[in-house]
């Protein structure tokens, strides 16, 4: 049996991805209803503001047991979180950036299956050992904060699953059920997808934003700020602004200027598209519509099966000698 | 039937790359006889040593069909080069660096398949356009020179395979059956691999370097000098210089002063490891021995058949529920 399936109440073997300012309980809610996990991003959030989406979450579904909360290690607000999580009922919560060490005993303690985010096979080993139930691997190709060695989705899942037994679900660079099979293909137990629920009728970000996302191609996001910490952004005003600072060898207290306060809000939350940060993936390339979630999700099982359907094994190819 | 045997005389639609100073005369026989496309690289070989390979790679395989010859169009020499391979017999050429639209012609009014190498959705329209039979798709994680959008594999294939109606192949990040299996799964109809074959006892690599590939982990590459030309290359002491440089916001000028002459033929080809520039890609991480080429397709094609075999389809997940 799927070893994701096996750990988690969901269905299919899919999460969508906690993410700033796009990741609300609306989205949560929908994506636990379409069978996969639904998780609120807390990065962007107050513990009050958690404290909201989650209850709008638990209201919107039927499912309060498919919920969880990504919980970026990288605030002060933390503790908070966490409480707030675990007095909402949360039993599934993800934690990203900082030490694997940090919150997990804790959080285990509380009865809570816990998920690290890493970018490199050695940092999936130390979640392991830290007392994990899984690793999410990302790659180069994702959105928003990204590892140093820019090590690809492709190349990093075989790593991540040989050096760990802990399930393994892939992220970065996977938006539909092809990118799907690809990453079960090397061994993954399920995927993350953070851009294509972007796009949906649910996430909150703004419709500009979401509108900037489907008209993306293949070269419309780049990964900045590896002076401060690496970025993959949407190419607009405030990407070349960065851009034209790294290329002046700019130091990084001049790239946290330029950042300054509330830019991601401002891109993403509130659709300035030209001053604001806009995080994405490079998967928003193919990614073309604004389904709702309902929608969505039978559609990447179909997509993802017909992918499987169509490979055919090397006896296929002999017969042909 | 898979579209790249139908197109090439081979038995598994597997490319060995035709790799600078490691893809020689010996290791393309070596992939011919063990049914795969054997790519003599041109790019470092004068036109006479090219004529030596082909001679050499002629006399060593009962496949000659399934030679080819790869002609990065950097070179002044090139046309010199197309002429030898033609003389040689070569029907099957893979060009790389410039425009599709320069040799296409020519090479088809010969009698030749073409293949040309992209890094973008767009130059593989291009090639389409220009006559080309297929096209050779290749990620940011591969190894040598790099696309400047720092498209990757597992993002960049779905977008050739919906902008083209020819065959394409996945390159960059695939070293195993389970990537070739990941490959096809995202619409690819063949695979090249370059580092996995750099490591074969076939290859004209000097043992040193090939010894440093088998030991790489996740963080041994970077893409470097992306102000000349990205090139992907293994950490040592002369990636530190151009790394010193680039944190000084050096010039083209400069690093291409650094680079100077026969860096790549003296790390790659004398196994000078601290001087010499060593071109790999980033799934060095998980080639981690030196078979025979002859050992090593049938490998490549068990683990091919068993991550195919182990991919379940969606009903099997909804048996849990």
């Amino acid at each position: 049996m799927n070893a994701l399936l096996k750990l988690l109440p969901i269905k299919y073997p899919i999460i969508q991805a906690g993410m700033v300012y796009v990741s609300g309980g609306k989205l949560a809610a929908a994506s636990a209803e379409a069978g996969i996990l639904g998780v609120v991003g807390a990065g962007s959030m107050s513990p009050d503001l958690l404290k909201h989406h989650l209850e709008k979450a638990k209201s919107l579904t039927r499912h309060p047991e498919r919920l969880a909360v990504n919980i970026p290690q990288l605030y002060e607000k933390t503790s908070e979180q966490i409480e707030v999580s675990l007095r909402a009922g949360i039993k599934i919560i993800i934690t990203s950036a900082g030490s694997p060490k940090a919150h997990t005993t804790e959080l285990k303690k509380a009865g809570c299956v816990v998920m690290h985010v890493t970018s490199t096979p050695e940092l999936a080993k130390k979640c392991e050992d830290a007392g994990c139930d899984a690793v999410i691997a990302e790659g180069f190709e994702a959105g928003g904060h990204n590892g140093r060695d820019e090590i690809t989705t492709l190349v990093l899942i075989p790593q991540v699953v040989k050096a760990v037994k802990i399930p393994v679900i892939a992220a970065g660079g996977i938006g539909d059920g092809k990118g799907m099979a690809a990453a079960f293909s090397l061994g993954a137990s399920g995927v993350q997808m953070g851009t294509r629920f972007l796009a949906t009728q649910e996430s909150s970000a703004h419709e500009n934003f979401k509108k900037l996302v489907i008209e993306s191609r293949s070269d419309s996001t780049m990964l900045m700020m590896k002076k401060v910490v690496p970025v993959r952004l949407l190419k607009n005003a405030f990407y070349e602004e960065v851009k034209a600072l790294e290329e002046k060898n700019a130091s990084k207290e001049e790239l946290v200027a330029l950042l300054g306060k509330g830019r991601a809000r401002l891109g993403m939350l509130e659709g300035n598209l030209s001053e604001g940060e806009l995080e994405a993936g490079q998967i928003a390339a193919i990614v073309s519509d604004l389904p709702t979630v309902k929608e969505l999700v039978p559609r990447i099982l179909r997509e993802y099966d017909e992918a499987v359907k169509n490979l055919v094994r090397v006896s296929e190819w002999e017969k042909k000698a």
